[in-house]
């Protein structure tokens, strides 16, 4: 079938170190390290949910699927060793129309130059012809055996630490849906929107600092920022059996987005780990600026599992990110 | 989320030496044995194309999605170390209806059930909200380094042989096609037409088959009948740049089953694979009977890639079976 040949020769490219036998048998075959665990994870992107047909562009669509995968690795602090691709088109995508290369063309473009600066190769997966688009993508790293890092491991005493900044892609959203209400839909972002919309169109998983957490064993815990930080924390807060509590003055937030865009709003991938208070921990973690936003308390009955504080006092930080099933 | 946790309490079930962190992190951990490689497949199954909400019951779904997951894994030789599901449901599906348990729950009784009868814990996955049902299942299963069964091993004077019988699935639903004729949507299968539909409904991956010719190293190429006789066996030719000839007497057509659907009739799960004409090979593997039913010839040009040959002579064998984008 023409288009599974060409998506085998296009994932030839890159380093495949670990791919012993790609795209083409019953399975891949992969090799890890002795020594090494495996760290695999699973992300759907389901059109109308995910991603908009209407307005991501292919190549972002392509992109975002990916990153969500490597941004899990990132948050265990795992090396990519491949990706595998499960990709349910309506067969319009897979056609030219006119002079415009086929959607599904451009998707791989955006994927696969996402696996190529990370040195993913995409090692399998499987098509089929759908009624919607859905993409589901399966990453496989690797960790030195005990060195992921978990979720579960914070402690009451802990800072917590965020990457980078945050609600920036909420901010470039919020942009866009104004825009909309005067231009239903837009057939191509203006520069100034482009550049507003691309920590949403093409956020950056953050492997190398997950990377260099993991092997110094400097954070006790950690995630990825992909729900959104009051949603997310909580997460970290009930694997961990603790509480926390974020200072509203801290946070990194994104020039151009508001403090509940920071706090709320998903896709940043960024991430958020936590470490004994008495760790010290550098500015940036390759070359990304890296600020302390809280701490862990233990849990207690009646204290709300996060808190925000602000010049205000204390209040509860209820969980109003993305839902999986909403 | 409700759902998210039932699962996560259920598919703690089973034996899970493998799995060193299972659903509840960003990633799952795996561990494998020193000298071991990784085989990796993931299979996308959508509703009204894979499968039918009106008529196939729902623990027959979450069998038959597992089940195309663990035969490739038979297919390579590879004991399986974990899966991994991608679940996209409409909000229907996970709910109950007057007394009839939510779909969602008969859905994960047929995969689970299926998981635990091969030792297969349920690591990890995702869970979204979707217009329709479509589920991708990974597998992750472990094999010698150097023993996996490939396709692309096959070489002239070769024997090709299957295991069980041909053409099951197919005529159960062939037979079911006729009964909706009569009466458009039924209810509940009769015992008979169930009987007549569990290849169909409820088919076996021929894992220990698999494990068996991996250990031996007996086999030169393997691959599992998915997409039907004529079809897959054209996969192996191309893998291996070989052609074949399949003699029409030798095939273990199913009782009640056509020639017809033995050779093009997807589904059956069976294995497909060829040893050198000097191997000995057992009549049963496993407890499943081994059949001989042609051989391995050169690529010719002029020369059809798979050939029949029947009492009437030689005639091409087509690929008539499942066409993933069609």
């Amino acid at each position: 079938m023409a288009l599974l040949h060409q998506i085998r020769n296009r994932a030839g490219r890159g380093s495949a170190t670990g791919v012993r036998l790609g795209i083409g048998d019953d399975c891949a075959l992969l090799g890890v390290r002795p020594g090494e665990e495996l760290a695999v994870t699973t992300d759907l992107s389901i059109a109308g949910r995910h991603f908009q047909l209407d307005w991501h562009p292919a190549e972002s669509v392509g992109h975002r699927c990916l990153a969500r995968g490597l941004s899990d690795l990132a948050a265990m602090g795992a090396r990519p060793v491949a990706a595998f691709l499960s990709l349910g088109l309506p067969r319009q995508l897979t056609r030219s129309t006119g002079r415009a290369r086929p959607w599904v063309d451009r998707f791989f473009d955006g994927l696969l130059a996402l696996a190529d600066a990370h040195r993913t190769p995409l090692a399998g997966g499987d098509l089929a012809e759908s009624p919607i688009a859905v993409a589901d993508i399966v990453l496989v790293g690797a960790v030195p055996r005990g060195r992921a890092l978990l979720r579960s491991g914070a402690r009451p005493g802990d800072l917590i630490y965020v990457t980078g900044t945050l609600g920036a892609a909420a901010a470039g959203l919020e942009r866009l849906a104004q825009q909309r209400a005067a231009h239903p839909i837009p057939a191509r972002f203006s520069k100034t929107l482009g550049d507003l919309l691309a920590p949403h169109l093409y956020p950056q998983p953050r492997i190398a600092q997950g990377l260099w957490l993991a092997r110094r064993a400097l954070a006790s815990a950690a995630l990825d920022l992909s729900d959104g930080l009051s949603t997310d924390l909580a997460h970290l807060c009930q694997e961990s059996g603790v509480a926390a509590e974020v200072d509203a003055a801290a946070l990194p937030v994104y020039r151009g987005a508001t403090i509940e865009q920071a706090l709320h709003g998903g896709e940043d991938y960024e991430l958020l780990f936590t470490a004994p208070d008495s760790t010290r921990l550098p500015r940036a973690i390759a070359k990304l600026a890296v600020t302390p936003i809280g701490r862990i308390l233990p849990r207690r009955a009646g204290r709300p599992q996060v808190a925000l504080v602000t010049n205000k006092g204390k209040q509860p930080l209820e969980p109003q990110g993305w839902e999986h099933f909403s």
